[in-house]
């Protein structure tokens, strides 16, 4: 038997005997030629037969042919004298029709029928543009001496941030979902120094929201011995610079078919203060954000807009936020210790990393459990890493779905996650 | 401030003045000077002073100091000169010492321990070799056309084997941690004919033994457009010289510590039918396996020594396992419908990877749940893809710690998990 040949390279083999193999994504019957669409994982191939054929759309066939070329056909070749072998056929229509270059069914309906709507080319898309994104990610904190780690899912205690988690049965005891792993990772640098995980982090997210999921899949990375959290702020702007580059080199087709643009990370991204932040915000709007203790999304959007006039740029890091909002183990500024040696990183207006320096002396962790009024007992394993010595630290969390939809201007993250789960979904 | 460099670099700099950063490994007091070794990332560095320093084990120190090359110190070069500043330091002793060449604790100390155990070289060196190998597996697939996917670890119900599941409270509802991604991954080969996925899956495994845990990272793959079982063994065996190759590429300095032997994969890995297997046993051992609807673990070894022996291989597959021991989703030889177009990886003697064709029409769906007694709802999700068309396809999967004690000689699977889980163990 010939060997299959992928739609995409079609061109290459005019003159020559093929076999295609894929959906049959569209039927087209004229009067005295019928056209057949072929869909696999590379592209669309069309079929020109002189006969009708009946075969329902997403058919899974194998086509043997020659191929000839044709300007007018996708890729500018086609199958001609086609022998067609039905693998398999499918039992019902799709929901809704896959070969209409826009998806005509709502939210909800696609994703009551993702195993079907996601065959899709645009639906699919961004979920290459995620894959090479993490590839990216990978490939850029590979080449800063990072190691790449496994850690729990399950946990015995509820700590980081008490709320929104998933209660679990296990072998009769309570325990829980992780919310992410950063009490590992901070405990790796310990060990390896510089770790990251790509992996599920669990929220049980009561409000029914664009952009909060009940699973989603956080790129989490941490690196000791820094100087303060702007060796941080480096890192990721490595990290996020190979996600751009990668999509630019391995998501080329997902990037066409969607017609977006995927900007370039700058070599250096621009930085605010918080403090200053606010000064900016009360002195170019009609409101006086002084004072709060965070910033409002509309804040935040006019931040954006603001980096992309004064320095061409997408992304802006805030640093400096208030102590108040950020979790204990937040390392604060020592000149003003109300404020942290954190950040957030804005893209296009929205918040999509967070991050900062932690503290790394045990007794200052004592210190920030005492003044929120925490038992140490409940941090124990957490706490053992501090008290066998840890170098100064920071890290940060990137979500790949928030991530994902920003780049594909998705509206909401439930485009760019396989099978979402929130508060009404469980299913499929 | 000059910039750090690593203990491994230290011999390229005989002569400079530089900075390392890291763990006071070990110190020695001699009657006139005093050596320090520092941990670092990379290897291990000789200090030395003409003073007496008192510093604990474990305390985070930056050193400057001038490199001075001395054939007896660890890489041939050691600092002279030092200038010592602390970082941060232990409040506590360390459970064993961490500088011996071996670790004197039993196997729960060092797990109850873990954050300051995994520090010691030995101990780290397994999860070095994890991140390569899954490196490897991820290299291999992307370059055969695969995607990565993330797919839901809560799922609405315990389908694949009704057993050892956890439950989830999900805001209310019943809800359980997937055992595996089998069903998303069947379902997304409709989306990109090629997908793997690497992950947490869980087991709420009842027994407590030395290869079992109640959470592990699965490597798992998927492929459509296959003719049988042995195009899946194909690139299972391409994976497989993927993960080692990147081990012996990128894990040097671990593979040399632990002093252990990474085989190659062979081009073409030894495969025996289960049936011919049971015939082999047969004649060479002392009992009579025939009829018997699995292998057991010491038929196994047995056929690893064979495989050795015969064929020079430490990977040995055997396909075609009875039908009657494979999930209701594996596709039977249509040859001999009592067996299955399956198999299992043998690696030293111990079974390593299942996979398998799987079946791809709905009619074979609906007459194989029908056969177990089992209810087509539950599945509806999965059976949506079938529904749509579906190619023939399989996959396999590859549990990553089992895979990591295998090559590393492990005895316990724990020793190749950075924090375990199991039927006693939720912390640390």
């Amino acid at each position: 038997m010939i060997s299959r040949i992928l739609a995409a390279d079609l061109p290459a083999h005019v003159g020559d005997r093929v076999r295609l193999a894929g959906w049959l994504h569209r039927r087209r019957e004229l009067k005295s030629v019928s056209f057949l669409v072929i869909r696999d994982r590379s592209a669309l191939a069309q079929i020109v037969l002189r006969r009708p054929v009946h075969l329902a759309e997403e058919t899974v066939v194998e086509v043997t042919g020659t191929v000839a070329a044709n300007p007018q056909a996708p890729g500018g070749a086609e199958l001609v004298d086609p022998v067609i072998d039905v693998l398999s056929e499918p039992v019902q229509p799709p929901p809704f029709d896959l070969y209409r270059p826009v998806v005509s069914g709502a939210l909800p309906t696609i994703l009551d029928h993702a195993p079907v709507a996601l065959r899709h080319p645009r639906l699919r898309a961004p979920f290459e543009i995620a894959a090479a994104g993490v590839a990216g990610f990978r490939a850029a904190l590979d080449g800063l001496g990072f190691v790449e780690t496994s850690t729990p899912k399950i946990v015995g205690s509820a700590t980081e941030s008490g709320a929104n988690v998933f209660g679990i049965d296990y072998f009769g005891r309570p325990a829980f979902l992780a919310q992410s792993p950063q009490f590992f990772k901070q405990t790796l640098v310990g060990v390896f120094e510089r770790v990251y995980e790509v992996g599920p982090v669990f929220r049980a997210e009561p409000h029914d929201t664009a952009r909060h999921l009940a699973q989603y899949t956080s790129l989490d990375a941490e690196l000791g011995f820094i100087h303060d959290h702007r060796d941080v702020m480096a890192v990721l702007t490595r990290a996020l610079a190979g996600m751009h580059a990668a999509v630019a080199e391995r998501a080329v087709n997902a990037v066409a078919l969607l017609g977006i643009d995927v900007p370039k990370v700058p070599e250096e991204i621009p930085a605010i203060d918080f403090t200053e932040a606010q000064d900016l915000l009360a002195r170019h709007t009609g409101e006086d954000p002084r004072g709060e203790p965070d910033l409002a999304p509309a804040h935040e959007r006019r931040l954006g807009e603001w980096a992309l006039r004064e320095h061409g740029s997408e992304f802006l890091f805030v640093t400096g936020y208030p102590m108040v909002k950020r979790p204990f183990y937040t390392h604060p500024d020592p000149a003003r210790p109300a404020y942290s040696r954190s950040f957030d990183l804005l893209f296009r207006g929205l918040e999509l990393v967070t991050g900062g320096q932690r503290l790394h002396r045990h007794a200052d962790y004592l210190a920030a459990l005492a003044e929120r009024g925490e038992d140490p007992r409940a941090y124990q394993g957490y706490l053992a890493a501090f008290a066998h010595g840890m170098p100064p630290h920071g890290g940060f969390a990137i979500g790949l779905e928030r991530w994902t939809s920003r780049v594909t201007g998705a509206a909401n993250v439930r485009q760019t996650t396989l099978f979402p789960r929130d508060l009404h979904r469980l299913t499929p």
